[in-house]
């Protein structure tokens, strides 16, 4: 086998391993469910990994890589000003919401409601890559904080877990009713927040 | 075996599921696990329930009827502003993250989190449960909102979906840091933010 379809069934596990996660939870994906979903052979899958845990580790590292490029490339990013920044991530979550719901839910939160007590490494991984998803948007609400409230005393980083927590919760209401209308709700009343801490943007 | 002895097993197994399945999850939990929390055989498991499902759907009706409770008896309900019940709730929801973890998370919010696309009824049962309790809170809002916003454009129940969605992030956040720091930073934001729609509560 070359050493590029090595990469590759690798690849196709760390992405499959993503879907099936957030569709049926840690617990209950076997490593027969994550070679069927990759297409890939149990050898291969042992060949890559020692464990589901391992893989599981692995994809949470490859699915941190993903998303912070997502966020980095997506248009919102390029505005100059930072509140504009911040606003646009709010958009551009809300506009997420039209996939399905496997496919917006993160991996992390998912992974960790369920895993916390059970598997430290995997609540340790799910802690660091939420964490740095935080530190991502708060240097945004930072820099506007600097802008628009110098004098605020709320910090950018509690604003960032704030932004988090209600995207996290968010996933969880659209699970439960199989719709997003609750979360578009709660992220209409993100932002009217928001708004109310940075100001609100100019009518362009 | 006397019916009072039957009822304290079938207790102690709804109890007890409240607790596994809140540390491990729902697939992780088996029916041995469960037994041996509620200190009972497994003779008596099945005279009582014939599958986890079962048994877990009954927790989570149980869950929901102990919560009312709670909520229902608790010392701010009484308060005869609706605005004070507002915010009653949610520093009685703070001073909950002095427990364990385990013991101020939510039974649904994890369970729905994890079967959501595998166990139509559990979801099914999650989200009849927490919507029950977003409704219980609506009531206090909307007393609320006719009281002292009597204009304003948002509804009380997307209100009261926001709190709760404020608070299932809040328990993903607390799992994963083992730390309830940001949990109650989201409960200040969540604060600020009712105070911003409802005006805030006179100083005493």
């Amino acid at each position: 086998m070359s050493s590029q379809t090595l990469h590759q069934s690798r690849l196709k596990l760390l992405e499959a391993a993503t879907d099936v996660v957030r569709a049926k939870g840690y617990a209950a994906t076997t490593v027969d469910d994550l070679c069927a979903a990759a297409g890939v052979t149990k050898g291969s899958f042992f060949h890559h990994f020692k464990s589901k845990e391992e893989m599981v580790l692995a994809a949470v590292a490859h699915w941190g890589d993903w998303t912070d490029g997502i966020f980095a490339t997506a248009p919102y990013a390029a505005a100059a000003d930072p509140r504009d920044r911040v606003f646009g991530y709010l958009d551009f979550r809300r506009d997420l919401l039209d996939h399905e719901v496997a496919q917006f839910t993160c991996l992390m939160g998912t992974l960790v409601q369920e895993t916390y007590a059970t598997h430290p490494e995997v609540r340790a991984a799910c802690d660091r890559g939420m964490s740095s998803h935080v530190a991502f948007l708060t240097r945004d609400i930072e820099a506007a904080r600097r802008l628009y409230a110098p004098d605020a005393a709320w910090s950018a980083e509690s604003v960032g877990y704030f932004v988090q927590a209600v995207l996290q919760g968010s996933f969880i209401f659209a699970k439960a009713k199989q719709d997003t209308a609750v979360a578009r709700g709660n992220l209409a009343h993100l932002r009217r927040y928001l708004e109310s801490l940075l100001g609100k943007e100019p009518v362009q």
